[in-house]
C-alpha cells in the first residue's frame, strides 16, 4: 500500500449517489422503487447506460454469452490477472434502487475515482454486472454468475422460462446482449471478486455499525413438508374424529421455531410459504402443503436442523394418524469466503475509520458462485429497516459513501498500486 | 296413532331412491355428483321435475316470491294447520345427490306413500324446497327459510350478488320461480316441520346407527384473526429480530385446539381458513389472517370459547410484540329443537326397530330457522366416511329406507291418521 493509497484516499460520494439515481430512472416501480427484471427492455436499457458510463471512464466492456458485462480498466502488468468488484444490475419486481446496483456503481465509481487521481495498479480492474441475479423472472436467482462458476449448465439456464413462458436464451438475444465471450472463459484470469451490497437485514443498523465485513454466506435447506389430514365439516366432525392437517402445521412450525434456536445465535428456521387446502372456513383442513427454510453458516448445523425436523415432524404426524410427506425443494452450502479477501476488506475499514463488524450474509450473492472461482469477499452497508426486496428499500448517502470507500481500499490493495 | 300406522308402514324405498337418481341427472357435476347451485338453469330444471312429480301425487303447489316451493296434500279437516316436510334442491358448485334432496324426494315419498295406501291425514302435510340453502353462490347458507322466518328482510336477499355480480331476485325472475305468495304468509298455520338430511359427519357410520335423532343445533361463533409480524428476509434476519406472524398463528392454533377440547364433548374449534402473507418461501410471514370456528350447542359455551380466543391469542400477540385484531364475521345461536317433535321421531325408530342414537347437528340446516316459526325436528342417516359437500358423497339405499320410514311415521303421528 503506497501513501497514495492512504486514508485520504476516497470516492466522491455525490457522483455515486448521482449514477445510483439516474440508474433508478431506467424501469421505475410504482412505489418509488424499479422494476427492472432480467431480460427486460428496462435491463437492457439499464445495460447501455451501464456500458457508456464505463465507455466513458476509458474501460472496454467485454460480454459472455449469457449477458455477464466486464468493463476493464487496464493494470501495468499485462500478465496479472484482473481484480473484479461488481455485482447485478436486475432487480425483484417490486424492487429498490440499491439491491445489486450499489455494488455495480460503486465499482464504476472505484474506476472513476482511480482515474480522477491518476492512480495506476498492477493488476487490471473488472467493474461487473450479472445477468438475472433475483432469479424472479427466471428462476434460480444468481442463475448467471452460477453458469460462470460452473455450477449450472448454460443450456440448462437459456432453457428456463418466465411465467409468460418466455425463453431466457431468446429473451437475451432480443434485448441484444448476448455477447461473444464464452462463459467462464476468463475464470482462470481472476486474481479477486469484490461485492459490495446492502445488507436486506436489520443488524447493521440496529448495531449502528456503517460496514459489514462478511466472512461467511449463510447455507440454506428448503423443506417441503406435506400433511394429509382429511377434509371434514368443521361443525359435524367430533374433535376425536378430526384429522386437522392445520394444527399438525402448528405444531411442526413451533418445532422449527425450537430447533432453529438450539443452534443459536447464527441458524435461523422458519416457514414463509403456507397453503391450506381447501382454504374454507368451515372445513378442517385435509391437507397442508408449507415450505421450511432453515440457515446456517455451518454445514454440519443445516443437515442437523434438516434431520431433526424430518423426524420431530414425522412424530408429530404419527401420534394425530396422519400422513407426511418431506421433499428437499432448495439448498446450497455454506460459504466461507477468502481470508486474504476479507482481511482486505476489514483492514480498510479500519484504516478508513468505519465502524465495522464481522457479519454472515443470510441471503444468497452472487459472490457466494464466484468464491469456487477466485478469491472473494463481500462489504455490507446498512440499509433502512432491514427492509429489501421491496420498492421503500432506502440507504443513506453516508452508507453509501463508507461501503463504497471501503470497496475502494480493498480493490487498489489488492490490485497493487504502481507509483 | 292407529294401527294402520304401525309398524308395517313403510315407504316404498326403490322408488324413492329411482326419483333421488332422477333429479341428480339434473346440473350433474363433472365426477358424480351434481352441481345445481340455486337459481340457475338447472335449479329451475329440478323445480319443474319436483313439481310435476308433487302433481302427479294430487298435491297443489304454491311458491312464495322468494322461490320457496309448498306442496299440499290436504288433509281432512279443513281448519287444521299443515305438518311441513322438505329440505332443499339446490346443491354446491361441486355437491352430492343427497345433500338437501333426500329430505324433499323423502317428503314427496311420505305422500306418494299415504296415497298408495289410500290414509287420510287430519292435518294437511306440505313437502317443502326451501331456495338457496347451500348460499355458496348467493351467501349466506339457509337465505330463503332465513326471510320466510323473519331473520333476514326479503329486500336484503334479494340484493345479494354472486360472483359474476347477478342479483338473486333477478335470477329468482330469470328462471321463472318468483311466486305469488307473501313470503312467510303461512308461518302461523305451520303444525310442524320435520327436516330428513343426511349427517354429514361420520358419528353415525362410526356408531353404526342408522337413524340420527337431532336433538339440537350447533351455534357457530366465527372469528377472523389477523396478525400483524413484520415481512423480512429468512436469512438476514436473526431470530430474535424477526416478527413471525406464522408462529404466531401456530401458537393460537394449539389454544384453539386446547379450548375447544376443555369444552368436550360437544364443543368444537378448528381454522379452516388461513391466509398467509406474502407467502414466499424466503419471506418471514408478516401477516396472517385465519378465521377460527367455534361450535357449540351451548350459547355459554360457545361464548366463552370466543373471550377466550381473544384473550389467550391477545396474550401471544403481546409476548411477541405483534398486533393482533379480532372481527366476529358470522355466528348463530345454538338450536334446541322442539321437544315434542323430537320424542315423535326417537319413537317412530324405535317403533320401526331402527337403530338410532340422539344427535347434535354440527351445520346449519333450514330447519334451524323454521323451529323459530313452529315445532321442529331433523332427522339424520349416515353418509359414507362422513363426506359432504363433494361430489363423493354416498350413502346406502337402506340408510336412505330407514331415513324416510322414520319421517313417514314421524310425520304421520303429528298429522294424524284418520281412520
Amino acid at each position: 500500500m503506497t501513501a497514495s493509497a492512504g486514508q485520504n484516499l476516497k470516492v466522491d460520494p455525490d457522483r455515486l449517489w448521482d449514477s445510483l439515481m439516474e440508474m433508478a430512472q431506467i424501469g421505475p416501480g410504482v412505489a418509488g422503487g424499479n422494476n427492472r427484471q432480467t431480460l427486460t427492455d428496462a435491463d437492457g436499457e439499464g445495460r447501455h447506460l451501464f456500458k457508456k458510463w464505463c465507455d466513458d471512464a476509458g474501460c472496454t466492456m467485454g460480454v459472455d454469452a449469457i449477458g455477464n458485462m466486464f468493463a476493464t480498466r487496464p493494470g501495468t502488468d499485462p500478465n496479472a490477472p484482473a481484480v473484479y468488484v461488481g455485482s447485478h444490475l436486475d432487480t425483484q419486481p417490486t424492487g429498490g434502487k440499491y439491491d445489486g446496483v450499489l455494488g455495480v456503481l460503486a465499482g464504476l465509481e472505484v474506476i472513476r475515482t482511480l482515474n480522477d487521481l491518476n492512480i495506476r495498479t498492477k493488476h487490471p480492474i473488472v467493474a461487473t454486472n450479472w445477468t438475472n441475479e433475483e432469479g424472479t423472472r427466471f428462476a434460480p436467482a444468481m442463475l448467471a454468475s452460477g453458469v460462470f462458476a460452473g455450477v449450472h449448465t448454460q443450456d440448462w439456464a437459456e432453457d428456463k422460462r418466465d411465467a409468460e413462458g418466455k425463453r431466457f436464451g431468446d429473451e437475451l438475444d432480443r434485448i441484444g446482449w448476448r455477447g461473444e465471450e464464452a462463459v467462464g472463459a476468463r475464470k482462470d484470469d481472476m486474481h479477486a471478486f469484490f461485492e459490495l451490497h446492502i445488507e436486506q437485514g436489520p443488524i447493521l443498523e440496529a448495531e449502528g455499525r456503517d460496514i459489514g465485513v462478511v466472512t461467511h454466506g449463510q447455507g440454506l435447506s428448503w423443506t417441503q413438508v406435506t400433511v394429509h389430514g382429511k377434509d371434514s365439516h368443521t361443525g359435524s366432525t367430533p374433535m376425536p374424529m378430526r384429522k386437522n392437517a392445520g394444527l399438525a402445521m402448528a405444531r411442526i412450525l413451533e418445532k422449527v421455531e425450537e430447533i432453529a434456536l438450539s443452534h443459536a445465535p447464527h441458524a435461523v428456521g422458519a416457514a414463509g410459504h403456507i397453503d391450506v387446502h381447501p382454504n374454507s372456513r368451515n372445513v378442517i383442513p385435509g391437507k397442508v402443503v408449507f415450505t421450511v427454510d432453515f440457515r446456517s453458516p455451518t454445514l454440519s448445523v443445516i443437515e442437523d436442523m434438516e434431520a431433526r425436523l424430518r423426524s420431530e415432524a414425522q412424530a408429530i404426524a404419527d401420534a394425530m394418524e396422519m400422513e407426511i410427506e418431506f421433499e428437499k425443494v432448495g439448498g446450497f452450502d455454506p460459504v466461507a469466503f477468502d481470508e486474504g479477501c476479507v482481511t482486505a476488506v476489514r483492514t480498510a475499514a479500519e484504516r478508513l475509520g468505519y465502524s465495522h463488524m464481522d457479519i454472515i450474509s443470510g441471503a444468497g450473492h452472487d459472490a457466494c458462485w464466484i468464491n469456487r472461482v477466485c478469491p472473494t469477499a463481500m462489504i455490507m452497508t446498512p440499509c433502512v429497516d432491514g427492509l429489501s426486496h421491496n420498492e421503500a428499500e432506502e440507504i443513506t448517502k453516508d452508507w453509501a459513501r463508507a461501503g463504497a470507500d471501503v470497496l475502494l481500499h480493498a480493490v487498489v490493495e489488492t490490485a497493487e498500486v504502481v507509483a
